[in-house]
């Protein structure tokens, strides 16, 4: 690793508000100050943007990596797609639009695992995109996983007030129950200590697990999951040495004075653990894929194709991504054990 | 009404916290500034919990209302329930003082109901304990319902920041997607309007809808309720004249951008409207019933068994519960239409 880490940042679809955001951000003093940006997918896509959104940049082709710079007035580019940019629209997503996002995506996890650069942040892709492009993935995090050979991942968002974990995530309400399991919850607890010891430098994190149904289930009077899967799945983890605890009501582990108590929050479902994380506003919480062997990070929102090309996408949480990945970079503890298949 | 509203307070289940809650709101004096609280409950309960908790204070036995007073060294109390006082034992829930603590309630919805008493604002008691008495309702809001002979009524969160009705209440959370029906929607946006033109002086009140499922639904990939429950029942409010629009994604209305838009919030289930307005702890929300022919507040706390008797509780909640009964009074427009089924 270079004195600054190098983070590949995908350029995200660029129908989207992708190479908007990527451009702002990477040209950012803050950015630019503590990593190398290099910013893999289309030269003439990143070279529009910058002509577009930004008053002056050079958009520097990279083709080692040994050459990035790191200045707010030039972007690195490693032009990993070749296609014709003409056929891109605005706010549009297509087959097209979706091939060369995950593009960038393939090139980037490449150089990642080959440890050319140090991380990963993605900027926002389209579902749609992707099945249209003929690529079976719900999104990101499916696609890195699979990229990666993974097993067991889990969704992280990280603020500055929480980190949350989600036991499940893109789900219908009414499957989250049936969804649920034992195993499930405790191969979330352990990717998660994992991960924080791993790349948080916490020792030995402490995990608060939340309930699934109000008021803990009531004694079983407003739901069993509680007794039958949550209090077992938590008990299991202490053996296994976890510091997890709870299940605690989800309207109180949010409250300042219970989720001070724990580095990790593990929500049941998706808008659980999500209400909290984006109350304070977009763009704060930033999303980690926990238990990939690369670093990933990405900002907490999609494409925006009814804002995309307008110059008002706001960068903060590209931003965010990027300080937040190159700080995990910082803290990554390469004695720990690499994430195996433990359950 | 008096210059100062009367506002009738119940003492709850005298084994948990609520005497001692009571004891210590009603002379408080921004309490006592605004309002005469008439505590019904056991003379003898509330004599030993001022004895034990407060530093000096009179009990004055109040047979007629006119003889309540505002002072922050006397507490008024209507004797509405005599019994052994020696068996009540702290931190025990029993038989008896879940009788105790229904017979207040009864008492003082009468009172209220007869337009003696200006609001009514309700001291924990225990769900266990009404059951050992022999009263078949999960709490205090299906009680009064039952008690005013109302049926269209809901929960109502008031904080600082929001105000929130649940759509479901104390619900598991695998029934909450089989429980919502257009109907149930429709119902709760009728009696929210109501209230808030009724008790909170707002003329045409704005309504956000939260959805059930993950980003709206996606689509219909992450779930049917939006298309097939929550948006007709907003159509049908919108013809009705109601100004509620939605459904919004749960994790992106609370953002106070958003939020901000709206008189009040309608969340689908209790969590999905609890954990945003309790993270800022625990007494900051009050529950309001809306929706009955009385005013009622309580705070969002319960019995509190593991800590009654230890003086150690916080009565801020009791406090802003009975502040917020006393602006309800002050706002409440008696122009505006009684309630009445409509659906």
């Amino acid at each position: 690793m270079s004195e600054k880490p190098i983070i590949g940042i995908t350029m995200g679809d660029p129908a989207g508000i992708g190479p908007e955001v990527v451009v702002k951000a990477v040209t950012d003093k803050k950015v630019t100050k503590i990593c190398y940006p290099l910013v893999f997918g289309s030269y003439h896509i990143i070279f529009s943007a910058a002509k577009k959104f930004l008053k002056k940049a050079t958009i520097r082709r990279i083709v080692w990596v040994e050459d990035v710079t790191a200045s707010k007035d030039s972007i690195n580019v490693l032009a990993c797609t070749k296609f014709d940019h003409t056929k891109i629209k605005t706010g549009k997503i297509t087959k097209l639009s979706g091939k060369v996002a995950a593009d960038s995506v393939f090139c980037a996890t490449q150089f990642a695992l080959s440890d050319q650069i140090d991380a990963l942040v993605t900027a926002p892709l389209s579902k749609k995109g992707l099945h249209l492009a003929g690529y079976d993935f719900p999104g990101h995090t499916e696609l890195l996983a699979y990229l990666t050979a993974t097993r067991n991942y889990a969704m992280m968002f990280v603020s500055h007030q929480y980190k949350v974990v989600l036991a499940t995530t893109h789900l219908p309400l009414s499957e989250v129950a049936r969804t649920l399991s034992k195993r499930k919850i405790l191969e979330k607890l352990m990717v998660t200590q994992k991960a924080l010891q791993r790349h948080f430098g916490i020792r030995k994190p402490k995990i608060g697990v939340c309930a699934l149904n109000p008021h803990c289930g009531e004694e079983g009077i407003l739901g069993s999951e509680e007794k039958k899967i949550i209090i077992p799945a938590i008990k299991i983890a202490q053996q296994k040495g976890i510091k997890a605890s709870g299940p605690f009501s989800s309207d109180t582990i949010f409250s300042p004075r219970v989720s001070g108590d724990f580095d990790c929050i593990l929500a049941m479902y998706h808008d659980q653990g999500l209400i909290p994380l984006k109350m304070r506003g977009l763009g704060e919480a930033v999303n980690v894929t926990v238990g990939l062997p690369i670093i990933r990070t990405s900002p907490d929102f999609g494409t925006a194709t009814d804002i995309a090309g307008e110059g008002i996408a706001d960068p903060k949480g590209m931003k965010n991504a990027i300080l937040l990945a190159v700080e995990m970079v910082k803290k990554a503890n390469p004695k720990s054990l690499l994430f195996k298949p433990t359950v």
